[in-house]
């Protein structure tokens, strides 16, 4: 559970809410329910169903107002006894997080498998913004639970209706909710999601928490390397934290931070939710969909945006998204001017 | 028709929807079905099912984006659907405007009766206003559904929070949706309902359209006189508009508008969707929850906030609200400190 949390804290870049939240709960519901079967994309059948389960709202809120595996289960019924159909297996929306510890919470709970594989290969901040999406399969029906017990269930015509109809009301219960949707059969899932990725998140936590004489980002670094989704991998800046900008509003946290070199250069990252950008001056050093994450340098922990305080000394990672991400088709979608930025994507790989 | 149409336009207090349409669509759906049997609310069984339909929104939409039959029927089987019963009979949420008008049509549409009577004895704006609520009768849950067949299921734990959650997704879905909602028995429609509001605003209508050496204003007082509800009726102002501001904001619109008097004084009328207080300087005129009307002095036509323009000559009149609006309950609910006004309530006779 530490290396899925470290891990995903990585490809959470910075968002999907803080992955110890997510550990936690995932440890208790382990060791109440045991281990959880991690299902690869292969080893399901064409007609099982999957669905999604996943937190969502402003990470500074769900830092506040925790996530709990009985809101999941709440929602998760909810969506099943709509569909008058039982889930065979859940995937991770996202695998950034909570949202990739969460599903696996309720999958020990359920004693159901999760699918190594989620919707994005990493966080992003909009429901319509996942592979799921873009290899059209609908976000809706959607059930959103608040803690207080209260559901919404909605149909929409696209997922970003989905999105645009779903979040103030998300905004509206507090920013922090937990959803059941993308319901999917194993086809989908096959042609659909982005494969491996739990493995994957598992590998880097593990390459995060070593201790040598090497430093963690280097061993970040080569494990991801060693992941086809996320070889182009680079450490693109160091310095301190000088300044943080949040502001928790529509049901995201939108800001920026600055980061000065020890050679008095100043790199920004903007971010809505999630890492979006990086530049050094006039200079980009990686842009969605492609992953930016910032690493403590003295625990070696990627810092989520609503942890990130001033005076941390970090390194920005950025790394290539997964090559389903970056396709004209999902650039629509998750590129830089689905985030209203300046200028067309360019790889990490040919930034650096 | 003409006349219920006029009767809710009068009792609508500038809101609940321009009652045209709303009669244009019901004239439609009688041509087509039949007549509508109204009933009263004696006649209904302790456990028959009665369920309200309603447009929600802002009435400066409502005239832009109209209203259907086939969304009401989509929002009423959405709801019979999922709650797995079916309507015998349909209630008004709301005796004003469209809101009073829409139900026939769908009645007339399903071959249902609708009740006489009504969850407010006029038109307010939001859906926690209600002697409904007022009486334990819960809102949710509740289905709304947009133009493009779009649907929004929300169960929440109290009528405001019910008003909190929907109003978002119905601004976003336009500020022009029709709901599905507040379900109940015959018993709890005795219970909790306005009762007698459609005869009432037939009678009402029936006044405003009489032609003869009488002003339509003296035929719309001795019919509210004679009405128990609104016995206590008053001319209360006459002059020009000479001012009329309109702000559509989170699924409503405020704003104000003033008239002039032959003698000079100005009159301003407050209003969410709906009259909330008239005042002459610092003489109130009348207040929520009695009821503003505007009635054009040429046409005898009660003006809806969103028709009201510089230079027609009226009279506003106004009559106290059904007594079951005015207990102390109630006025927490629909009194001025609902609608954030200063001040406390004080009934229309008090006041004339």
């Amino acid at each position: 559970m530490d290396d899925l949390a470290a891990g995903s804290a990585f490809l959470g870049t910075g968002g999907g809410g803080d992955p110890y939240i997510g550990a936690l709960l995932c440890k208790a519901a382990l060791a109440e329910h045991g281990d959880v079967e991690i299902k690869a994309v292969e080893q399901l059948a064409d007609d099982a169903q999957i669905m999604c389960v996943a937190a969502m709202g402003a990470p500074t809120v769900l830092i506040e107002k925790l996530m709990s595996v009985e809101d999941a289960e709440f929602a998760a019924q909810a969506l099943e006894t709509y569909l008058g159909k039982r889930a065979d297996a859940l995937i991770c929306a996202e695998i950034g997080g909570l949202n990739s510890t969460m599903p696996v919470a309720l999958a020990a709970h359920r004693k159901l498998p999760v699918v190594d594989a989620d919707g994005i290969g990493r966080a992003f901040p909009s429901l319509e913004m996942t592979s799921f999406n873009i290899n059209g399969v609908a976000a809706t029906p959607l059930v959103v639970v608040d803690e207080l017990g209260q559901s919404f269930l909605l149909h929409a015509n696209t997922v970003k209706a989905a999105e645009d109809l779903a979040r103030p009301v998300v905004a509206a219960m507090g920013a922090a909710v937990t959803l059941a949707g993308y319901w999917m059969t194993g086809r989908q899932v096959k042609d659909a999601a982005v494969g491996g990725t739990v493995s994957a998140a598992l590998r880097i936590g593990r390459a995060l928490r070593r201790r040598d004489e090497r430093s963690a980002v280097q061993h970040l670094l080569e494990a991801l390397r060693g992941i086809d989704h996320y070889r182009h991998a680079y450490a693109v800046f160091s310095g301190k934290i000088v300044d943080v900008a949040r502001n928790t509003t529509g049901g995201w946290v939108f800001g920026h931070c600055d980061i000065v070199s020890e050679s008095g250069e100043t790199a920004r990252i903007e971010f809505q939710n999630e890492h979006l950008v990086a530049r050094a001056g006039d200079r980009l050093l990686a842009i969605v969909p492609d992953l930016i994450s910032v690493i403590d340098a003295e625990t070696a922990r990627p810092i989520p945006t609503e942890s990130i305080r001033y005076g941390q000394r970090v390194t920005i990672v950025a790394c290539s998204a997964p090559a389903q991400m970056r396709t004209a088709e999902a650039l629509k979608v998750v590129g830089p001017a689905a985030f209203k930025l300046q200028g067309a994507f360019q790889p990490v790989e040919a930034l650096h």
